[in-house]
């Protein structure tokens, strides 16, 4: 993790960036009108309306040849403030800044300049042009005015830039990869989802991707059977009266689709918890029964701009391994330390070894009493701390109704997931007014804390697919292996060790084709099976497989017991016994 | 199965035994209507208008008492043809009886007469009133006249009626389980599912409820894998388009809910079949691909009345074992076969002995070629008898689309359930435009066989509840075993036993409380867990275990790897190893 003055540096080079390029926009295209451009996560944009026609991206190197022209120009950043007379008059022909003009409470207005160059700002930049040397721009899109698709249309150039070769270089080929490695590319070669018209943003599960599908969910349903977790179902539809009570409609209802059931009106669930609280509530409880772990593979439904619908990453539609512990206040920290190692040994097992943590504490719109927040975030505090794992605080960034863990996990192109989570809740056991008897025989409102280890196994999956890049460990592959049989002659033996190794759970294909050997290793490749059994004469006469990864690495003379004993090791225990 | 004329036999007893209940009322209750009192599968009623008030079921023993003199009296029961004058004029009192006399088209009217009393009838009796010794009234309930709500409300008395009196008592004795066994009560009584305001007609599935879902979703799913099949999994929600295209609109959206997703009208899916037609249209498809056999454990949703919902045997969303088989003609024939052994063995393996089957034929309203119809419908016919299995054919009660087998499981209640059914379907492929590539390169059409083993998992787990009467099978239980020990002194040993059974998947729970052994076992029999495993001071010297059953058997001295093996054999080969 990068320092906060590291942070400053680059947010004010990228800024210096955007304002490079709109001069280069302006030298190159006289009459185009500048809007916003600020930065982002991983670069900055700039919107802007050309004088006529549009930009396109063959358009792109010849914007950046001016760019590192005025760069190399060294012009000195200066930063003054004017009145807003003078930026009125300054502005005249362009009625996007005499629009931010307006909006302006201050007397006076900011302005960077560069040379002749000049653009409302309120300052944070490198001293001089010359300081923008490694930059790159990426691609252009369309955008609008205030992003209000009523109002004018814009066009958006996105860029980067970094402090020094290294670092853009490592940026760019991180980002070809994962255009090459985008889950949707892979889920259309190794043939594992779809989408159709019929259903925008819901994913269609083919037969392999399924079968990842149901492994991880199968992981998640061993792990939770271990630590006490017991697992529920409840409906798709419930009524919108459950969705006042619980404070979704309030909040959340442009996101939910609704149908109609006898004339009354039902929501298809966007979160599985008022479901899971009818289910706390269906009998009386007891302290006995508490901490009471109940999960739930949940199906939600939550509506998305079209716009922003990205493969299984951003669906309308997804699975949730969701879980809501019932407990005691003092009951949270062992509760939230047993899922902070749950959780992190997961994403280990799952393959990503760098996992950060943040705890978000109380907002100044926050619910319930202080003492118990003071009590949860304390208790997720000191279970952090007894897991030894280092964390982040993000003062006051907890929901309103509870403070909250999260983990990010960093995938192998160094892009950043959220996927786990802790919250605490005090407002849910309000709303639905659960109870529990204590061992005085009084009754006592339980705390709730929602937690998730993907978070949606849709999303997951596609985060997986591209961390893997299609090549997915032995445990999780659809396909772990393949026969294949120098000639025909082996065809008897190939069968016998595909018939023992399907006994014994291994998910395994036979190439029954009379292609040429180097024809079946590239078709198996090509579908990233993880063990290519190869079976030639010698094999036969020895009675032993020869062992080709999908590297290319080959291992000779194994036989059928080494083969599923390096099974076994390849798979985590909880997946075991193998089936 | 009977046969046609002790069928028929039985059938003319119930009418009788009908018209028996008839004359009783009237001289019992002298100005009663009499409307229609028809035979039913399993006895018969009569609807009619009493003169004042209403008869309730504290009336059933007098009237009872008067089918019994009536019956004493032996009247011969005697049928004869009027006039529809003289029918007019005999019922010129009952207006219901008029308007049956005027919708019927021939020129007289069928009367059947015993001593004074006589009732519009076709015929169909036994010779005397005498003939009609053991029957029985049952309850009473509200009708409505021609069972239209706006019409005048009628009441109506359910009966039944036997050859003998052994049979009466048989059916008595049942229908008395099947209401002790309800699977609701039962369901209440182990905690494993309820059905809520907020939901109605949607199961909420709680933690012992899920596990035996889960189980029995597994044990498919293992079966299935054997078989070569591969699954599936599609959106819930899918464009009202979709459902002109395959028809469901037009013949089952008033089944049917439906929602908006960006102005666009989407139905929550009522069946899992469209959505699997366009997994099979995503690419093009091979001959080699053929028998193409992709499943889904599907959750559909279909309206029904909220007067017919009756526990999980009749819901408003349901998960199907669905499966659709893509192939050739030709391939049908060993395509069915293998499923009706999967359907009769996996029926066998939950406990239902008494299979029966039926196959249904073309139909007067087909669709398709006569020819194909003639291949299939043998193809069908062929399977059966290659698999050696006793089945009824229903002569033109085939769906339009193609012909189908059924399969009914009998309960321990006498009572037919059907479940499972293999569907050959022409019209499907026809209108999704589905095709393959042939081995001449050509394109054909794909005929495809749909094919459920239980139809419904929430169904068929309220049937397995009331056929095995709440006690589940070891390998199905939510609880298998559960820890007792006759004093706290054996704590340690206990604990021991219960991590190590619990290590090797068993699903067991520990007797915490230092209740009596007695109450501890009163405790473990009302959850209807499997074992009881008790643990005194001469198991804990011994290092063995009592095994106590619970019907009450107990076995003494028996070691971890004893249990551990008798697990394996309760378990069904596909469910193992266990986990």
């Amino acid at each position: 993790m990068q320092n906060k003055k590291d942070a400053q540096k680059l947010h004010d080079l990228r800024h210096s960036a955007a304002h490079l390029l709109a001069q280069a926009l302006c030298e190159l295209y006289p009459g185009t009108l500048l809007t916003l451009g600020p930065v982002t996560d991983d670069g900055f944009f700039y919107d802007f309306l050309p004088p006529q026609g549009t930009i396109s991206e063959a358009d792109l190197p010849a914007i950046e040849e001016k760019m590192k022209e005025i760069s190399a120009r060294n012009l000195p950043i200066v930063q003054k403030e004017i009145s807003k007379e003078e930026a009125r008059e300054l502005y005249k022909d362009n009625p996007f800044k005499l629009e931010l003009i307006d909006g302006i409470e201050e007397d006076t207005v900011g302005l960077s300049c560069q040379g002749d160059f000049c653009d409302l700002c309120r300052g944070g930049h490198t001293t001089s042009t010359g300081d923008i040397k490694n930059f790159k721009l990426l691609y252009v899109a369309g955008s609008y005015w205030r992003a209000d698709k009523d109002k004018q249309a814009l066009q958006r150039v996105y860029g980067t830039a970094f402090e020094t070769k290294k670092e853009l270089d490592t940026y760019l080929q991180r980002r070809e990869d994962a255009l090459k490695y985008d889950h949707r590319r892979i889920g259309k070669e190794l043939d594992l989802f779809s989408f159709q018209p019929e259903g925008v943003g819901f994913p269609f599960f083919h037969p392999k991707g399924k079968q990842i599908f149901n492994l991880l969910v199968e992981y998640v349903r061993r792990i939770l059977t271990q630590n006490g977790w017991q697992e529920i179902a409840t409906p798709i539809m419930l009524s919108e009266k459950l969705w006042h009570q619980s404070g979704h409609y309030e909040h959340y209802r442009d996101n939910m689709y609704f149908s109609d059931v006898d004339d009354k009106r039902y929501a298809i669930k966007p979160m599985n918890c008022p479901g899971g609280c009818l289910i706390y509530k269906n009998r009386p409880r007891s302290y006995r029964e508490l901490p009471l772990r109940m999960s739930e593979i949940g199906l939600v439904h939550r509506h998305e701009l079209s716009g922003v619908l990205h493969g299984l990453l951003r669906v309308r539609a997804f699975t949730q391994d969701d879980g809501h512990i019932y407990c005691t206040p003092e009951q949270i920290e062992s509760e939230v330390l047993r899922e902070i190692q749950t959780i992190t040994k997961a994403m280990r097992d799952l393959g990503f070894e760098n996992v950060s943590i943040a705890l978000s504490t109380k907002p100044d719109n926050a619910m319930g009493d202080n003492a118990l927040w003071q009590q949860a975030t304390d208790a997720l505090a000191s279970s952090l701390k007894k897991a030894g794992l280092e964390y982040t605080v993000q003062e006051g960034e907890g929901a309103f109704y509870g403070p909250k863990i999260e983990f990010m996990i960093e995938d192998s192109m160094g892009r950043v997931w959220q996927c786990g989570t802790i919250q605490v809740d005090f407002f849910m056991p309000e709303n639905f007014d659960l109870e529990y008897v204590t061992n005085e025989g009084t009754t006592a409102r339980p705390v709730m804390i929602h937690r998730a280890m993907f978070g949606s196994f849709e999303r997951f999956l596609g985060i997986l697919l591209e961390h893997y890049k299609g090549r997915l460990p032995f445990w999780l592959a659809p396909v772990q292996a393949r026969v294949l049989t120098i000639t025909d002659e082996q065809r008897p033996y190939a069968q016998k060790l595909f018939d023992t190794l399907k006994q014994h759970n291994i998910r395994i294909e036979l190439d029954e084709s009379s292609d040429q050997i180097s024809t079946q290793i590239k078709a198996a490749q090509l579908q990233q099976i993880p063990w290519m059994l190869v079976v030639g004469k010698k094999e036969v006469a020895n009675n032993t497989i020869t062992l080709r990864h999908r590297d290319g690495k080959q291992e000779f003379g194994l036989t059928v017991d080494q083969l599923l004993e390096r099974a076994q090791e390849l798979t985590p225990t909880e997946m075991l016994p193998i089936r």
